[in-house]
């Protein structure tokens, strides 16, 4: 088998077996198949139920935050996981858990990975998927005795669902002022470090370069249901959308809501209720795709028989398009104008956070749908409009990722869900991405 | 001066005491001015000054909640002054203090008064005014040697800023339950009576009737700036409004405000931010002078990153008619029906409170607009939508009320302020009315 080349292979059209992917070295189903590197489902899918044992709530969910005994219980069950798929594996001053294989020649490397870390009640896709199709893949193609022209590399990210500052660490995109990784708990990123292995000291030998990667493509749930309500397998993710954060604050004037006749009022809340619609009408009338919400709103007083005297609302806006964010923004800032004209109230709004958006690289999110629609999958593209750690990786390198659904669009949760049947293809489309980028690239 | 029938009374057309009023048996300056029964201005803001220091905070406001050490100090020193301007006095079960001039015939009474008590920021007008007015008008009588066919009654109503025990016992609408009124700190109203002389016991014992009192007129500022910003000296009141509260829920689905595209959410504050402005707009648009406040708002679970799951809010709607807060509710509920709709949420409407209005007898209304014209003070007619004492004293006999300015509408404020001089313009058409009223109602 060996001298089987991988772009030979061709999918076996057998509806039986759509849920894998059968590669054969012929165009005919009557061939002998010499050899099927797709991936093992039922080792993929159990090693994710192993791997939601450590930090296992009552419910199905997993608590496995960041540098906690369970984290660290998590990354040794993975590193022998890499071990045993034949990766030499390594940590980083980042704390990220680097398994490789080598390639055939010795040149730039193929990466994939996610992280093991959850929110504090969170489900067993989310990230870990990711990291187990990784490992998975390195199974596969050493069950297939296939070497890949590029060395193939699996990273754990460290911290992904807070600082990031595995990824970051990477990519070289990690600022140096370690206040700014300080947990809410007062734990310093020096101390969480210390605990995965890593050294804050010498944070910036983590980083690698373009010569080091020369892509990287990440596996994840979606956390939302755009695939699952257009009736989709597989996402082909367009890129990590920008992401404006402001605070909003309205003042008006706090008064007797018995004694202030309409017209006299200053009322802080419509003023507000205002803007939360505009929002929702500028992110729904905009071009492109943008998501806008108000998700936090208070009101002062507070009391049911006081004109609401100020209001502080949120406003989150995303789109892939920073020309997009930023015109939404540009006409929301108008009509608040209005508002404040209209409502005889006053406003103001401040930025607190400006993320760029982080394209997909074309070719790859090209060969990432030429993969599904070998492997018969329905698929389409969408962009990202959460964080992920490719968000970082495609700072450096060319980047691409690939969703699979989540059930009813639910993720950091105990009740988030994806089939074994959606992880194998998941796995299975990561899988026969690489084999096209290890011809694409140059070695 | 004691042959001057008060019928004869006219005042003095003379601008330079324009701020007082005088009155004369002619209708010539030149002629003798026999008797004067204007209130004594400087008597009455001194008593105004002097009781504010019992309680008084260091700004100038006043704390003297009821049945507190200030409140029954304030009492004694209420009881004093009674008695000081030649009234009986007494307290009844309910611990209202009440003073008494015997009339020409001892029939059914002409009554005013308020209260003492203050919320915990007050100011040192609210109530106050209305019982040392009354008390000034006891004075003032004396001072001319006026007798009333009626007799005359000063209320000093207990606890008017929370419980209402006071009015509602004489008004005969007070609850059986004590639990009705126990304090948000557990005291109950046993002990608050005790502390004031009271019985809960015996507390329909301080129940009167339309044949004890014939007529009830209270002055009061404002609390709110209609008549400042109209320009005017005093306020007729057309009566209490009624006042109905909601609470208001309105359910969506809480989700990723990133991953969750605008045509798939359920968001809750968008559809409470459509209901906030439908409550402003049908205020602002229904027959009547309607207020309707959402004062009061909260988002579950309030976080910059969540489509908002669920948002709480009140509803205040206050007018002179019934009919028009039952239209504003029911065009509110068919709106909120559409706003469901189209946001793909639900709500709920519960009614929390229902307080039926009050109206001001015409003929009090009228006799408090002639002793304007009388005493060429500037008058308009409005609605008082805060509640007051004469709430429920209207539910037992005729009931009237004037109001004077609030500055800036400012009340249940430690910046509360009403100047030396419309205090006593309230309290000279206060006492103008009463001598209308003595002539009007049959004895």
């Amino acid at each position: 088998m060996e001298n089987v080349t991988l772009s030979e292979l061709r999918p076996i059209p057998n509806p039986t077996v759509s849920k894998l992917i059968a590669w054969t070295t012929g165009n005919e189903v009557s061939m002998t198949v010499q050899t099927q590197p797709f991936i093992n489902s039922e080792r993929l899918n159990q090693n994710v139920l192993n791997l939601a044992n450590i930090g296992r709530l009552a419910n199905g969910g997993v608590r496995r935050l960041s540098f906690s005994p369970e984290d660290l219980a998590a990354r040794r069950q993975v590193w022998q996981w890499m071990e045993a798929a034949g990766m030499i594996v390594r940590s980083d001053a980042a704390g990220n858990i680097i398994g490789r294989l080598p390639g055939r020649y010795e040149g730039s490397a193929l990466a994939t990975g996610s992280h093991i870390d959850t929110v504090p009640l969170g489900g067993r896709y989310d990230g870990t998927l990711g990291v187990l199709a990784g490992i998975e893949i390195a199974h596969t193609l050493r069950d297939h005795n296939i070497q890949l022209d590029h060395p193939f590399e699996v990273i754990a990210f460290t911290d992904e669902e807070a600082s990031m500052i595995g990824c970051k660490a990477i990519a070289g995109t990690v600022s140096l002022d370690p206040d700014r990784y300080r947990r809410k708990d007062g734990l310093s990123i020096e101390e969480c470090l210390k605990r995965v292995g890593g050294d804050w000291s010498r944070i910036e030998t983590a980083q690698r370069t373009r010569d080091d990667i020369c892509a990287f493509v990440e596996l994840h749930v979606e956390q939302g249901h755009v695939l699952e309500s257009e009736g989709k397998a597989i996402g082909v993710v367009q890129g990590i959308v920008c992401m404006q954060r402001y605070n909003l604050t309205f003042k008006g004037v706090p008064n007797h809501a018995g004694t202030t006749p309409m017209h006299l009022r200053h009322d802080a809340l419509v003023a507000a209720a205002h803007s939360v619609i505009a929002v929702n009408t500028l992110a729904n009338n905009s071009p492109g795709d943008p998501v806008a919400t108000v998700g936090m709103l208070t009101v002062w007083p507070n009391a049911t028989n006081i004109v609401p005297g100020e209001v502080h609302t949120s406003l989150d806006v995303r789109d892939l398009s920073r020309a997009t964010v930023e015109g939404l923004v540009n006409d929301l800032q108008e009509k608040l104008t209005e508002i404040a004209a209209q409502t005889h109230t006053e406003f103001t709004i401040q930025p607190i956070l400006d993320v760029d958006a982080t394209p997909a690289a074309p070719q790859i999110q090209q060969a990432i749908a030429e993969a599904a629609e070998f492997a018969q999958l329905s698929y389409m593209y969408l962009p990202s409009r959460a964080g992920h750690d490719a968000q970082e990786m495609g700072r450096l390198t060319d980047m691409g990722m690939i969703f699979v659904p989540s059930a009813g669009g639910i993720s950091h949760s105990e009740m988030e869900y994806t089939t074994p049947e959606q992880c194998a293809q998941g796995a299975n489309v990561l899988l026969k991405t690489f084999l096209t980028l290890d011809k694409m690239y140059a070695v």
